[in-house]
């Protein structure tokens, strides 16, 4: 896939970069203690909708889906929400330049696929594609307690299950899971691709720490209600400054832009 | 009001601008001979939403109202949806040094104040504020057919009302009324904020040339359907470039980011 230029426009002074250097510096701005460094990564045109007909293919360029790579290629693990991977075939993968170079330092060449789950309903065989067998293995349902076992052994065929810690009435504790994933899977970098459910789940516990936004020069409409935003849930309290977050950086390819954000104040406690 | 320091990211190089300088070139890139040359202006959420409990209001930081105002400072007309207007009160003016520098340039103080509505349900009184009583002649609403007699005498009070070029159903034909509007009121420019059905109506015809967009640095949230986004109505055809947007200019004040895009190959078939 050719790539196209791309600048640094912020912070200045404007940079033309080398090819797939946009993020070479993504190592967490801080170890956490006890869970994982979490950044979300979404495209958004620029009326807020991150999926199409229930669909996000198709929405970013082909810059930005091997910028997708790229960022997955620096994480230990990758977690999409379960309606997600329901919603459409995903490819969840590293390019092959990029598991050649996690192999160099001694990382498993994907990053661990973190699918958390309340009812056990996966398409993994249908819609978790692009994957060799011997990858299977590092397809991680994270299943609350209330999946039923029938669910449990089907997911059990083409993936690796895991009880998550989960709340009284069997849905998944995303907070307990991610500290569990630190303490027990060594996870220390999480990157989540959604869903809006999802993602609501996490910043409304405290628990992400970046967001990495592509701005699609498009425009895709909609009635109330239908395409989705980048997180959904119950409206969020507008704190004046814990709510805001602080740009770090801004990327430009073509009129496509990729900005980085961190979430103010957040994980201070996990320090 | 004290204004932040502004910086322009794009195009580079990076330069941090003087007081009120952001948009000083803002003369229309193209005269149009049938129609006004049509700028959109929305504050959003970085999850696309520009409405807070139905206002929008709050979202934009002290820096992006003063934006919005030289905006309008440079438009012939401020044009806003009946719905916008009735969600919430509205100061559609502009500052003094703004006014005084229209009048040296022998313009009007204030840009007209456009309001378009099909049903003649808009509460001038109440919900548009800070107009001198001497400007009230520069508010004009533009009446689709349907509005009864009384609403029409009602509005007349506080207003100029004209009758706007009307579908068959009495609803305001909008892409007649910006015609009319070039054509009989000398409308070269008009700047559009919101609300989102307006935008999409205006869109989809095919009469908008920019976009700015204010990307405030906060998520806002909510279910399905609550809080809007910058348009709303029938989901977009995705043609490849019609439908892509092109980035003229980013401006940066503290995290927040001031985007104005140009729609591609619009109004050429009214050069």
């Amino acid at each position: 896939m050719e790539q196209q230029k791309i600048t640094k426009i912020y912070p200045p002074p404007a940079k033309t970069l080398e090819k797939g250097e946009i993020y070479e510096n993504l190592s967490p701005r801080k170890h956490l203690k006890s869970r994982p460094y979490v950044m979300i990564n979404m495209v958004s045109s620029l009326d807020g909708k991150v999926s199409l007909g229930g669909k996000a293919s198709g929405i970013g360029s082909p810059t930005d889906r091997l910028m997708m790579r790229e960022l997955r290629s620096m994480a230990d693990a990758v977690m999409v929400g379960a309606g997600t991977l329901r919603a459409e075939r995903m490819d969840l993968g590293v390019t092959e330049p990029m598991a050649e170079a996690r192999r160099e330092k001694k990382l498993r060449e994907q990053p661990l696929i973190l699918l958390p789950t309340s009812t056990g309903d996966l398409p993994l065989d249908t819609n978790l594609i692009g994957l060799a067998s011997k990858d299977r293995k590092n397809v991680v349902v994270l299943a609350g307690s209330k999946v039923q076992k029938n669910s449990r052994e089907v997911l059990q065929r083409s993936a690796t299950v895991i009880e998550a810690p989960s709340t009284e009435d069997g849905n998944v504790d995303i907070e307990r899971t991610l500290e569990l994933l630190m303490q027990e899977h060594d996870i220390g970098t999480l990157l989540v691709e959604g869903g809006p459910k999802l993602n609501h789940a996490l910043i409304t516990a405290g628990l992400v720490d970046e967001l990495f936004l592509t701005l699609a020069p498009k425009l895709i409409g909609g009635y109330q209600g239908s395409n989705l935003n980048i997180i959904e849930g119950e409206t969020l309290p507008q704190r004046a400054e814990e709510q805001t977050l602080e740009l770090l950086s801004v990327h430009l390819v073509e009129s496509e832009l990729f900005l980085r954000y961190r979430f103010r104040d957040v994980g201070q406690s996990h320090l």
